[in-house]
């Protein structure tokens, strides 16, 4: 299995928008464009949300982590946007999958 | 920080119900009364669920797959209940809190 790494974001909301949304939708699409990333899915419509993303090296995470606008999203979040979060960074060691990935 | 194991588990399910409410609480009963288990989180209503549970070792998670219940949960989960997962195993390298927890 090729390397790959997960970032599992467990958040709350503060009640009011503030621009959330726009930022939100603004840090997908960037980081889909980083380089090693691999995945990312968002569960939770309310002030309670976990979305975990996936991507080929630490380093990667790392970077994007340190990416500019991420980095100002980051600190707006604290200030604004996120009663509370946990950011955990989890190394893959075994995945399966149902029905099993019918192989070339 | 102390060794802590994430397992991903992200499904869609069929329509019917078929006997998996009540299944997937006796699941969560017992996966919270399992040695080593940590902690519990499951998102999603509908057809599509993302379930992050944690553990304080690899050795804990075989247990609990291998648990007769679990054992017996899982065959249905394949044969009726679910029309797609993925299940990713993965160890917490980092993690980080916001606010920061107090020390005592």
């Amino acid at each position: 299995m090729p390397s790959c790494h997960a970032v599992i974001f467990r958040a709350t909301r503060n009640p009011a928008d503030d621009g959330y949304a726009v930022m939100a939708a603004r840090m997908e699409t960037l980081a889909r464009q980083q380089p090693g990333f691999l995945g990312l899915e968002s569960f939770g419509d309310g002030p309670e949300s976990l979305t975990v993303s996936y991507w080929s090296s630490l380093e990667a995470i790392a970077a994007w982590r340190a990416h500019p606008e991420h980095q100002e999203a980051q600190r707006l979040g604290r200030e604004r946007w996120y009663a509370g979060y946990s950011l955990r960074v989890a190394t893959v060691e075994a995945e399966l999958h149902f029905p099993e990935p019918e192989r070339g």
